[in-house]
């Protein structure tokens, strides 16, 4: 019987934002099921339905098999680790708290797919976009080797800023064409703040010119995706140098990103990277993993696309649509890029991750 | 009596929404009172406020003194003439009807500010930020020698997408920097497309990564801005390379710009741009024009400003406020600039032009 | 072969936004496929895909078994009755030309589904939400027989605005409670003007207090909904006596009505009333019809639902949400009803419509 | 001189949402000077300027006379008490702490016009809207008596949501016509939430059908407005019998209200209703004080209005704007209803409660 062998899977911060989203989006997953989920203490000892009764964002029900779970502590490890073969880590906590308790999980034995930003800059943590640095799965032994681990490891995934580009300009690069510099404007929806967030005397009729800290995870984080695993860590690459402007707009879903290109070495023609788009097929694509949007990249022809509410939803709402490429007066090239930040840029992208791992035998 | 001393003005296209902002914000003006109002045929022979009934979109009521003018057919350009020494136009039409008119006006010896694009090309007319070129006033003799125009001629503002970040520019090239190349996203206001205008389907919770040959505009206009005058035309400027991306964003009025900075030869300290804002003192300021805000530039120190709905409104919607100056990571320096579209940007601009114009002398 | 035997359907209006829903709807449709779409002398010639490019406003792309049909003239009514079975009706013309024409294809032989308000008022057509009048489809022998029509019939749905208190009102009136007064006040979505419909100019950071007509229908539909057939005519029901005050709200999607209810006679209690919403189950929950949602109305608990955002999208956008059932202090009882209007309100209730229909074996 | 002789006011919670209003509208006044500003422990002993930086709301600059006032806590009511002659309260802390403190002002002699809702319930506590029941002044000796207070006394206003509609219904019953019913639902600005208020994720294309309390207030409070002094206390009236519905809209200010009205006994025509509005000059208006608006109720013609953005404003945002006057099918009559919130509804009908007893002499 099929749902016998699909994967046991635990949620911690399952009360929060991201949380909801992945037990929203992991209902009827082929491979995985929701078996436990973790949150704060005060939520601990609930049943999950009542834990977010009057926070339930989800523009639909709780899925009636997580409704009756009992919401664990997420500090209760071995409990935890007892119930599940992997777990998903939204947590909202101190970022040296998140640090470790995802460790924890990994000593236990359990691949852990993080959301939360701790482990980002650990050295020997992948930050993984399935389509784009999958091989840096690969650093997983050596992980496992260097903290003791037998079977558990951590993965993470980017910042939500910027997946709206990266693959759009991994695409590129894996065409033959070095990206040198990219200047890049984000405009953020409020999801992406989580709940409360935004104040919505700051968003009403407004725009607000700054979001803590972002700027420096979409310019950094790149490096680390597109960087190499040499003795047992990860090298950040050096280019493409990447300065970016990140805006939160009144939007609920949607990070949008107008971005400037300049190449190193060999420019291309417009239509040799409107090929490299259509062409790019990596993994997940090729593995047809089940979240994996069927394109990598989407182009949109219409002059005035893609736009956040039009074009989030794509495919499962894991696709990147990008549009209006064109010359850039200072830059080679500029185009627009969209990502659902909620999803591909969070719980899905972190399914994502989990889905190829598996597929890749890691667990 | 002073009333008795003021200009009499009249507005062309005056039931539009440009229009309507002139109407507004001449009211008590302390030079000018509005005398005509002219529009297209149909609002022809109604009371001013009939013909904008149902289509008032300012936030007050019809100023008194112009409710009762009798609309005038805007082609009638001899006996509008007669009633008023000066014309701001607002002109909606085919743009070559529009320059053809603005030029009858002229002929008629009627100095006109022109909110229209039409001329704005025209190598003899000048396009006029106060605060940046008011030197290019000096063309107006040429101007009327070329066309044969007495005492008539044609002052044209820039287009409103500009305004929020060339003045800045020009503040710190006025401190003796050379700027070489601009990268600028826009974040543009519902209102800077008229009215219908944007439909709300597209703009409630949703961005629009385009505007119709906006971005030639602001990538072009500023050249011509920053030009010389040489034998009666205007010689564009080679510098600064200006890209830019404009967006639609669910904002009522206030158009912001994201802003990055690449210098030629010597880059200044941030320090030395602040200082350059601080003491920007442009014309219009020293001459202290009744529409010019009292400080060119407005740097705000909050890590999150400006803001279009608690910053466009600053010292009469004629502020132009700039902040979150920093390091760019690609460029030397970024910047967030903002300003009013209709005041700043269109009404009021073409007020303070018509204030500049008069101030020294050329009518 | 399953597909084969899937009722063939025609789409008038197809390109318009109802249009766009019943195609975005239809798709993997379990008994209906999409073989013909029809519009206006401009659209027609031109695959489905390019009559729509840069005006498709779903959230998805345009159904692949649709792209490529030929868009025909709405008019040409032998040959579109020549290539389906079934017709949906989104036409957006002159009202006269409307029924005429949706006249034409009932004489042809077709049955037709009708989202406009053309044949509302037409006295043997009957008005159907079908959990709330499906023996209204009685009329149609009647109907046929009064036009001449063989197999043809016309079956309208009500305004959009009424969806969200209607059904629930109907549920208390079927545990035998008779609600003799009603004053409800509707917050209807930007979607419910069509597209370009409301400027957002009205729409960002404001509210319109107003909308066309739309108080009449909210008023009068539901008395003929409650009606009787007498001798092939309806008869509007007398009571309850409706008064309906409309506003269009910054919303995308989602009609909410705040319904004050007076009852005549016996007063339920509230758990009453919470029972009779519990155990309303008419006949499209009883015959399980595809589109049918699992609930004919879900009362939500939450003290601060249903949400248009939130609670839109349940069950297939087709449920009827309430909540803050209460006592009034005017009248006996108050709560808060939403529906999707794109949806449950327009495609989604016309789709429904022809299921009931199927399933009761008009056709 | 005459700045000498202006009254010297404290404001107390100057650092909220409602102080910083007073503090913004009291710039200028022609009676009133800003001489303390007081607020919590945290802000006692900074600048203003500084104790707000980056939570100034206002979209203009704090005022120059403010700006360096030093912030008092608020619980030192002795020192303020020596530095102002008169208070007005934003408090936001624990009801009962409010209720004490802000007695403790009127027995240090000090008149405190409070927009708080402490004291609305209490028995001899006047709840002015200055237009509506000005006499109820005269309750202020029998209250001074009571307490012991000497030259001291406290003055409400009533809760924001029903300044939109109690107004136009005063004028009604001024003209001698019985309103006996009123069922209304209330739209409701984000800004009346205050700051942080409403997170954007519940506002941007959402509507809440429900704001914690306001209801009752909506309903009770307009009943002690109407009421009578008997013995040295309220009796509140027992009619108009209200139903209140109130939504929180995504809107930043201008609280609407859709209104119907049942009448008992004489039932006015239209033109009567109309009439008395029109004719509606109540104290305030009468003795011409400066937030006064000139006309105490005005009615927009246009079929789609008052509107909040664009009405909100008038006259200083301190009008009361009606509309869409028209039968009702239920009621009698029914008619729209819009004040602006944080102005009228808030810090400027302080303002004009203070100037009404400055006028009549109480202080």
């Amino acid at each position: 019987m099929r749902k016998l062998k699909k994967t046991s899977v635990g949620i911690l911060g399952a009360t929060g934002m991201v949380g909801q989203n992945y037990v929203r989006l992991l209902e009827n997953h082929p491979w995985f099921e929701v078996r436990a989920v973790a949150a704060s203490p005060q939520s601990a000892g609930k049943p999950y339905s009542e834990a977010v009764a009057g926070k339930w964002q989800m523009p639909c029900e709780v899925p009636k098999e997580v409704q009756g779970l009992v919401v664990e502590d997420a500090s209760n490890v071995k409990k935890i680790s007892e119930q599940c073969e992997l777990v998903f880590s939204a947590l909202e906590m101190d970022k040296q708290q998140i640090k470790d308790l995802e460790s924890s999980y990994a000593a236990q034995d359990i691949p852990l797919f993080s959301n939360a930003s701790a482990h980002r800059s650990t050295e020997d943590v992948p930050v993984i976009i399935p389509e784009v640095n999958p091989q840096h799965l690969e650093i997983i032994p050596e992980q496992q080797k260097h903290y003791g681990w037998k079977k558990g490891f951590i993965v993470v995934k980017p910042n939500c800023s910027l997946q709206s580009y990266i693959t759009p300009v991994a695409a590129i690069q894996a065409a033959g064409f070095e990206v040198e510099q990219i200047i890049v404007t984000t405009l953020q929806a409020s999801s992406g703040a989580g709940y409360p967030g935004v104040p919505s005397m700051d968003l009403v009729d407004n725009v607000i010119p700054f979001i803590s800290g972002e700027e420096e995870k979409t310019e950094l984080e790149p490096l680390k995706i597109f960087g190499k695993i040499q003795s047992g860590k990860f090298v950040p690459a050096l280019k493409p140098l990447i300065s970016a402007h990140c805006n939160r707009v009144p939007v609920v879903d949607g990070h949008m990103a107008c971005t400037s290109l300049q190449f190193a070495g060999k420019k291309p023609g417009i239509e040799e990277i409107l090929q490299a788009w259509k062409d790019f097929k990596p993994e997940p694509q090729r593995l047809k993993l089940p979240f994996a949007p069927e394109r990598a990249v989407i182009y949109k022809t219409e002059e005035n696309r893609p736009q956040p509410r039009k074009d989030r939803d794509l495919d499962k709402a894991m696709a990147v649509t990008v549009g209006r490429l064109r010359p850039c007066r200072v830059f080679d090239y500029r185009f627009v890029g969209l990502s659902h930040n909620t999803v591909r840029g969070a719980a899905g992208g972190g399914i994502l991750n989990a889905e190829l791992a598996k597929a890749k035998g890691y667990f």
